[in-house]
């Protein structure tokens, strides 16, 4: 049998667990998946793009598990009242091929966008940072400011995003958290005084949702939106002002923020950062950028916590997916 | 929510259809696939290879669906009385990223591949072919025999295995069919009167099941287990003395028999026999090979299949894999 997590069984871990506490244990494992790096049998997603949006799996090993995910990004399906990002995905033993777990993944990718940001941003942004611009308050936002102030203490929040409907619904999450959210008349004013920007909008275009001007000295940005080819969010002057930050540089190359630059433009990846092999932030003035994509090792992280979790918490179901033969050279008995 | 076909469900669809009917009905669908080639965005499958296996993950799509297979490949397994190959997959909506299906693959896989190799057949083998030899009894031999005799007509076969053990479970296997199965005491006398020659041995090795010696003029080959890198069955002579035919042949070029030779050998796609643009079997002596590997299309169709044939029987079940928000920018709130 394999272990399944649908949708209601991730709202009960979570429930059990609570957000804040979930995300930082999920990030623990994803910084201890990003510290043995070179462990990994990575590669790009492979991606289906069609009119309205993009399909990928995105699938990577360790030597005792594999696992993969399957998303969409369909913006326009928020018109149809259906979520834009779907997914879910498995986690198999590498020795048999066997499927351990499947599991949604749509609540799951969320909780874990927002871990990655703040394990970035731990190592990224400057020790003092007091206050946060949220830029793009949909579906993801939330989660970010969860994580911001959960793993770096983050308690002042200034959103903007053009629909100011979702600016309000942000608020109205955040107001059981002992935090301040404050709604910006636009997103120059929300960074106007941000030690870090995120950046989380979901237009599937080059945008522009920062320039320079925005910018004070020493500011981390944690650019999340800018995550497929023809999708950006930051001015290109602003990557060439900063040090970028990258999860998997030929991924990043080709769907991040830094497509829109030179193939040679400096970038270096966060593993090497966490193993002390190259610098993160120098200086207080440095301008940082995680330019974030959403790698498969993270996914692979969430459904190893999610194995683990769900076995401690007695959470999920299980599923008939692959047949039992008696004899496995014998599989037509199963249907003769 | 997403409709779902475990082991037993495809067990119950099988046993309302028939077998042999089954495998026809799927053969229609991947004919009507491949007829359509060029609608297909079609990519070689992303393969991870470990010591004992390979974990594979197939994707393709046209306008309307998306649709992607997970299996392994473990010959080892069986020593721990698991199945060699395990598959599941899902089919999407292209449009809006929903995934519509959620099946096992395993069973399935079995009967595409069988469907497949019949279909070739139909067109590349002899027209009055009466015989077939079958080397290699294991778990995906007996569905090979009922495509055969369901689609072609073959109620005689020779089948040899290097355990004797698994040519007899075929033989019992396949006592309820009106046919004759008989037990060869080697390759080369199971070949010796064949009008079509099926190989679907499992060695995860280069090996040389079949030798030109054993080869009569005018055969068809339908080379089934030789379908990854560094796996062969046929020698590189009969390759050179006979039209090769292939799926894909990006991915046969690296997966198939051909593998062993040169690049520019030249094979037919079949999609392109079908489609009356290439010629199949051009004459009664010619020797005509299917180096068959698997392709992603074929498992589309049969997912695609299977969406309509569940729904159709009212077979399946409902899963909750992916949430649904009353405001999809509000993904929190499932979790607040």
């Amino acid at each position: 049998m394999t272990r399944y997590i649908d949708t209601q069984d991730i709202r009960d871990i979570v429930k059990k667990t609570g957000t804040a506490t979930l995300i930082s244990e999920l990030a623990d494992y994803i910084e201890s998946d990003y510290k043995r790096w070179q462990e990994f049998d990575k590669c790009a997603r492979v991606a289906n793009h069609s009119r309205d949006g993009v399909i990928e799996l995105m699938p990577t090993s360790d030597d005792q598990y594999y696992g993969f995910k399957y998303v969409n990004g369909h913006p326009k399906n928020t018109r149809d009242n259906m979520l834009t990002v779907m997914a879910f995905g498995a986690l198999a033993e590498v020795s048999s091929g066997r499927p351990l777990l499947l599991s949604e993944l749509t609540i799951t990718t969320a909780l874990r966008t927002a871990a990655t940001s703040a394990m970035f941003a731990k190592k990224l942004a400057r020790p003092d940072a007091k206050t946060m611009a949220v830029i793009g308050n949909g579906a993801q936002s939330d989660f970010q400011i969860i994580a911001f102030n959960k793993m770096l203490g983050i308690r002042e929040f200034h959103v903007y995003d053009i629909d100011p409907a979702a600016s309000a619904k942000l608020q109205a999450n955040m107001a059981t958290l002992d935090i301040k959210v404050v709604i910006a008349a636009s997103a120059k004013d929300a960074c106007a005084t941000a030690d870090i920007i995120t950046t989380v909008t979901a237009d599937k275009n080059y945008a522009t949702i920062l320039t320079p001007d925005m910018i004070r000295p020493g500011v981390h940005i944690n650019g999340v939106g800018g995550d497929c080819p023809g999708k950006t969010e930051l001015h290109a002057d602003i990557l060439n002002m900063a040090s970028v930050f990258v999860e998997f540089e030929p991924q990043t190359r080709i769907e991040g923020d830094i497509q829109q630059m030179a193939a040679d433009f400096p970038v270096t990846e966060f593993w090497q950062v966490l193993n002390g092999q190259k610098p993160g932030r120098r200086h207080n003035e440095e301008i940082t950028v995680f330019d974030s994509v959403g790698f498969a090792m993270e996914d692979f992280s969430a459904l190893r916590y999610l194995l683990d979790k769900s076995t401690a918490l007695n959470i999920g179901q299980q599923l008939a997916l692959i047949p039992a033969p008696q004899d496995p050279k014998n599989l037509y008995t199963l249907i003769a």
